[in-house]
């Protein structure tokens, strides 16, 4: 079976982001000013063939601890949906 | 009242997405290989200030437009909850 898992990921919360912070700064300059808090991280779409939700699941945790995420500064969240 | 935005912003479906396939080639690499057309994009969340969650969504709309996604490449979609 297909499935289609959507991954985020984020830096750490306690990690500074200075991408968010130059955002936010081109934000407030266009004279968007009610915005805070902007954090810039990574959106993952894939197509992953398994034979179950579960099975997925497994691959796509795996995918993201040994590839996709630096656990050390981010972290990582995912969906996963039947294709 | 406080909303919290939830914006992905993927490079268009006709785009190819080179580092989408690099991720690819290094998930195979690691045997991780069920998986298929892998696409990278930005995660991008902010708080912003608004009067409804209209409004709010208006404005992330905006933002988007103008400094977030590069339309010529690039597509958003944005989710708005309340915070």
């Amino acid at each position: 079976m297909k499935f289609i898992a959507e991954i985020d990921v984020m830096p750490q919360k306690e990690i500074l982001d200075p991408q968010g912070k130059a955002v936010k700064l081109g934000l407030h300059n266009l004279g968007i000013d009610a915005i805070d808090n902007v954090r810039i991280g990574r959106h993952i779409t894939l197509e992953i063939d398994a034979d179950s939700k579960a099975l997925a699941g497994e691959q796509v945790e795996i995918a993201c601890r040994k590839l996709l995420a630096n656990l050390i500064m981010e972290e990582f969240s995912y969906e996963i949906k039947e294709a």
